[in-house]
């Protein structure tokens, strides 16, 4: 197959001058942008270090010769133009929000990577058919109002602003008082037309990269310097919130407890349970969210509150386990005599990528002589929402021992330049020269 | 039992004046004291409110005619002279301080109904032949440092410094510093100094009676006005820490995880478990803290942090009940491959009250015509570590539902006057007129 792709794209250009020193010093500049000390970084749309980063970034896109614009969610892109600028660009982007006591990697490489890749682009003398752009979306993780993706939903027009007003995060504030605070919201009343003005017209992206740390194990494992991405998985995630009676430690006797805390441990333990159950190996069920209140030794928790993700390259089987986890805590609450309230936050399709970016990723990875695997994308991203509008691919590099959303989240800097340079390669070919 | 020990304390005198309407307007006026909005009330050791509600308690206490002195570690004292003055005081008292969203009554009852029954002591012309102390100690709930009873358990000497200054708050500040910046310490210069500054000597204390509310159903479900209480059960707290790898939700397949959230779910149910097989109504045991981190949705938590609250008025039973907690904290870190640090935080013998003190209350819940019944509280207080140095009881009154530790917990003015009113009668009989 590689050599027949190879064939067809036969006209593709030498990109020279990709840095992973460049890309290193970036990554460790942009890693003290933090909340949290480096390695951990912490760092959530909106805050003052996420302000701080949105600077940092524009100003490097500005250093590597690229036009830059932030839409009104606070989309950042930056633009090479084209022979023909009036085509619809090749995009390439992914977001620098780290949830808390993160690392430096994740989202982060695919930004700086893909500045980086323009820049050489540029630099090599190559002016492509169609404009090319690095892109940084507003935020990918769900740290701050429990959603992934904002800013990808948005441009895709997959966000319900209504839905979007509801959530708060956790200092109570609204989604329209965070974006306007920070400066951003394009001076618009209201939510509906901040996500209005962010939408992508239909054909306005001609194709779509996304270059990641692979946040898994494989590409290490095997010896292989490039993922070619076929599919991302089917992300969904679900809170509940459970009422008890609480009361005093010491004074509630325990026949009289209806205690929410022991509640969520138990859905918790029912979330493993029927992950584990589909005996599929894609299927994984977490409780990365589980709070009690009010959080005190000497008190039978009253409340709590369990955020649960479960992912699955099958939908079907996906949408299950969340069926079953739902059930499950409708029993316990039964059970333990607690009110229960549930809210499904989101609850997304697999995406499959589009073979003319598979291909054109793999034959980038081929003509640079790299050793390269299919895989799926366990992880979301960005680029789930992107394959809604444009013909979307992903490029993985490997990461030390698997290792993601935490501080020694790693990958070297040969591995990072070989997803830079088959980055720039695939833009290349799918831009035209 | 009653005809009996009237006779023996015949020369009780008639003290009269004791106000609820003025208790009652205290406590709303303490009430607002807090970093929550009340009824909802959150008030923790040297924060500022604390330091408001230690002036406002200062305040009435001159108010009604008691000479004020506040010892290093903040114990304030409120004193009545007697005929005798150099004669050891017979004393009374309770916390002001109130764990997170917790109610108005729990302490703050014991504080301000000690102050009123000095007063109407006072304004009924009894002079006592030893000297009458009301008591607010430094903090009873474990809520900044982990620790319950810091003010009581430095009065007898029954504190650490050197494991003291081991423990941090949320905020990873330490006892000195917090004691300090909150303007008391006395200006020792190391938390061993100030430990040593509020110890009480031998024999210091005549007799210690606490005022509290029941924090249990029986007294209002017996339809009775004042619970003699003759022992106090015996609590121990234990903390756990477990550490997994954690990593990203989507990437981190079921089969490699080390859940460390889901090992505290575990043990949380194994808790619970452990008290139930006793079969005995007396044991209880309580995960009031459970806490993942990162505490994202999408992240595996790598670490946990829980908290056991474990009493029984059987201290045999209640360590078992421990140890087999602690065991079940092994096996499970050993089943989900989590590394597992614990810490017994305390664990102290339970309390029989002083047969003369129990007397003295009793004596005077009849001679003031009320409906009482003995017995246990499973609540612990500053009282448990006071019956290690002064003969020790407790005055109990009912609380609707058998509530505390939440917002709604509530005590009428009935039942607070015909506590304080026993408490005065009481103190004097104890102090012999
Ligand atoms: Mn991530
Ligand atoms: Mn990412
Ligand atoms: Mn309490
Ligand atoms: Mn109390």
């Amino acid at each position: 197959v590689a050599v027949l792709l190879a064939a067809a794209t036969a006209a593709a250009p030498t990109v020279q001058g990709v840095s992973a020193e460049r890309l290193f010093d970036q990554i460790e500049a942009l890693g003290e942008l933090s909340d949290t000390t480096p390695p951990s970084i912490t760092r959530v749309l909106y805050t003052e270090n996420d302000v701080r980063a949105r600077d940092y970034v524009k100003g490097l896109m500005r250093d590597a010769g690229l036009e830059v614009r932030e839409d009104s969610v606070g989309n950042i892109f930056g633009r090479l133009a084209g022979e023909d600028d009036s085509l619809a660009p090749v995009v390439s982007g992914s977001h620098t929000d780290a949830i808390p006591h993160s690392g430096k990697y994740d989202g982060v490489l695919g930004v700086l990577g893909a500045i980086e890749a323009l820049r050489a682009i540029r630099e090599s003398g190559v002016t492509t058919r169609r404009p090319l752009e690095a892109l940084m979306f507003a935020s990918e993780e769900p740290t701050r109002f429990g959603l992934s993706c904002i800013g990808s939903r948005a441009m895709c027009g997959r966000l319900d602003p209504d839905y979007l007003d509801t959530l708060r995060d956790e200092n109570g504030t609204a989604f329209y008082e965070a974006v306007t605070s920070a400066g951003r919201g394009g001076g618009h009343e209201n939510t509906a037309s901040i996500l209005s003005a962010a939408l992508i017209p239909a054909g306005g992206i001609h194709a779509f990269v996304e270059l990641h740390i692979e946040q898994g194990p494989l590409l290490e494992q095997e010896g292989l310097d490039i993922g070619v991405v076929t599919a991302i998985a089917a992300p969904a995630s679900v809170s509940f919130d459970f009422l008890g009676n609480g009361g005093h430690a010491g004074a509630l006797l325990m026949p009289y407890r209806k205690d929410a805390g022991l509640a969520a441990a138990e859905l918790s333990l029912a979330v493993e349970s029927w992950a584990l159950g589909t005996k599929a190996i894609d299927t994984v069920a977490t409780t990365g969210v589980l709070q009690v209140y009010p959080g005190a030794v000497n008190s039978v928790p009253r409340e709590s509150h369990v955020e649960v993700d479960v992912r699955d390259i099958e939908e079907k089987r996906r949408d299950h386990v969340l069926d079953m986890i739902i059930k499950s805590a409708e029993q316990i609450a039964d059970k333990r005599q607690c009110e229960m309230k549930y809210r499904i936050v989101n609850k997304d399709p697999p995406a499959p990528c589009a073979d003319d970016v598979v291909a054109a990723v793999q034959d980038a990875a081929d003509d640079l002589g790299f050793k390269s695997m299919r895989m799926v994308s366990r992880a979301y991203h960005d680029a789930l929402f992107m394959a809604q509008i444009a013909p979307t691919g992903m490029i993985f590099v490997p990461c030390k021992g698997g290792v993601s959303h935490r501080p020694d989240e790693f990958s070297s800097k040969r591995d990072m330049e070989n997803g830079v340079r088959t980055l720039a390669l695939a833009m290349a070919k799918l831009a035209g020269v």
